[in-house]
């Protein structure tokens, strides 16, 4: 089962490349010193930078010679992992940002958190726009101030109506999070190149949990008639672990049927879903900690392979580093939505906490946890988590 | 008065840095080679980069200093700009882009352009939306597919409904240009620190000219509810000479007056505006070209410094290499249109040229050239052109 990569420091050394063995984190530095990486056709000075990225443009060729090798050593029972100078602890480490990333796109393939939104605010109409069922809408975020998970989230001021309606400056009151799955590319696509659905795994490196942070009431104000801007710049938070795609291999399933049939270009023998299951967590500022939501990746409409072709449909080129979102992933019931827009309905339903306390939107010293895996038992492949505290 | 920057190759030789000076490329490796900046702190190194993105990092104390020297080295007449070793005709020479671009935003600054937009598209309520006169409207756009003027565009398939209101995929329609001033950002700044209206021109590099291409019909289909994505993303141009902040002082001008008055996190004592005079032209197939808008960045509602406070009011961090582009400038008579879709009015009137054909959109085969000034004679600034031709 392939690994999942990530960059960390420890002892005050500069951030490099590790992945995850159980408990432990692999140096890959000085696995590649010991001798670990020999005979593959691989520049290990790559392990030595402080993002993923040139190891992801090596190609997948190589990524599997790195695994299989990684695979062979961990198995042959030839070293011991309480070997502390290639496996430290993971409680020993730092993690940081993993990739560094060029373009950010988030899409909008939850069609059920879509539903939500068009049920909330068009309750006279159709909740799913015309639009939304041919092809996989999406709009550009910021790439800046993505964080890796433990980066506190400062509340961000901003533009919105108050009750008054009337236009004002200040803390965003309605500070929400929104569970996605995020999409690391691996490959470049050249300009005026499509990238048929095809095609599309070849660009895919792996998967992170993403927090796409909101400010509800400054994104309502601002977003006629070119979209989300400072409602979501302030902060987005990813998992500091990159799972690769071949390790969701075992947990590929069928999509949901999709009526209408898509046109052409977005159609494949197969549509390749993966079943990944998450669980939000809400821990308040005094640590009583509530779980908030179940969900799965089963509720997103479209593949991530008609997400890429339909990206670069236009001829848009793709980066190594680039970073795709699905969008907020929520299920049908109350119980498994990924934001609080919809947990509390728009305000209008406080969401209970174990505490008796209760919540529309964010506070100050709540934490919010996503934690994310896929199968069971042996066959379990784990993303970790994502998690940020709010700080004034 | 400053001189513009940009990235040159020329026999064979790598990209990089150099100063327009007339008709001639001062080639600043050279120069530095011969002593030019001897006594300015500054790693030469930076001229050799095939971005300007290092130099623009060492601050404007340093970009004075370089300047300085230059104007001292011309006007003294201790060389001669015939020595071809320095002096690269520009003839000889091939620009790149010259930015390594980070996140790149785009505004909505032009008024009229947006008075315009609304009066089509929603011609019975008020043009402006409610929030327009507030803030700085803005979204996010594509980094990875802005190419240095020059390059071919090559007309972008995408998703649109036909005449019969149904979804097809192919060669947009309704491929269009959009007239724009670009900001290049020379200084980061810290995640959740805001930069103010007064400490923005200090994150401020320079200006290119900048040509938003679109494609309209896929624009209209897929912009709701999150703004424009595939009808934009297949390609931006950018003009290749950075044309810095500085010499663009004598060129400022009051703003318009701003009613209603702006939240205090928008005023200044004085909004700095600037007089750059703009032009249009379109060249058929056959060669003939025809000038077919006069406009003027006066008609630009919001200051770039206003601009830079918005975006990062909520604690939006920039980079070194972030690209802002104003939006669509458009004055208020039918020449001074900064698209197309003004031009010929979504359509339904058809721009004549001056080969007695007329446009409604762009054809395979037009070049479409936007040029740029401020002031007049001595105090002349030249951007030069932003240049593209559609290929099919």
């Amino acid at each position: 089962m392939s690994l999942p990569y990530g960059i960390f420091s420890y002892n005050n050394a500069p951030p490099r490349m590790g992945v995850l063995v159980g408990d432990s984190v692999l140096d890959l530095k000085v696995a590649a010193s010991q001798g670990f990486f020999e005979g593959i056709m691989l520049d290990t000075v790559v392990f030595e930078q402080p993002f993923l990225n040139d190891f992801m443009a090596l190609g997948k060729d190589t990524h599997q010679a790195v695994q299989q090798r990684l695979q062979s050593m961990l198995s042959s029972g030839s070293f011991e992992v309480s070997d502390e100078t290639i496996f430290i602890p993971y409680p020993q480490v730092t993690m940081h940002l993993p990739i560094r990333i060029g373009d950010y796109t988030d899409f909008y393939a939850g069609i059920e958190h879509a539903r939500h939104v068009g049920q909330m605010f068009r309750p006279d109409s159709d909740p799913l726009l015309p639009n939304y069922r041919h092809m996989p809408i999406a709009y550009h975020g910021r790439a800046s101030s993505i964080v890796v998970s433990g980066t506190p989230i400062k509340r961000p001021h901003g533009q919105y109506l108050n009750t008054d309606q009337q236009p004002v400056f200040g803390p965003t009151k309605a500070l929400d999070f929104e569970l996605e799955l995020g999409i690391v590319i691996g490959k470049a696509s050249e300009l005026s190149q499509p990238v048929s659905v095809d095609q599309a795994d070849d660009y895919v490196f792996g998967f992170v949990l993403f927090n796409d942070w909101s400010a509800r009431d400054v994104q309502r104000w601002e977003y006629q008639p070119l979209g989300p801007f400072l409602g979501k710049n302030f902060a987005s938070s990813i998992s500091p672990w990159v799972v690769p795609l071949e390790a969701l291999v075992p947990h590929q399933i069928e999509g949901p049927i999709q009526s209408p049939t898509p046109l052409p270009y977005l159609q494949a023998p197969e549509q390749k879903h993966f079943a990944i299951d998450f669980e939000v967590s809400l821990k308040t500022a005094e640590g009583i900690e509530t779980v908030i939501s179940r969900t799965s990746s089963r509720h997103l409409y479209w593949s991530i392979a008609q997400m890429i072709a339909h990206h670069t449909s236009n001829g848009c080129n793709l980066n190594v580093g680039d970073l795709l979102a699905t969008g907020t992933i929520s299920g049908t019931e109350a119980n498994t939505y990924g934001s609080l827009l919809e947990l509390s309905w728009n305000g209008t339903q406080p969401l209970q906490l174990s505490d008796n306390t209760s919540r529309t939107f964010l506070e100050d010293g709540d934490t919010l946890t996503i934690r994310g895996w896929a199968g069971k038992s042996e066959q379990r492949v784990d993303f970790g988590e994502v998690s940020g505290t709010v700080v004034p």
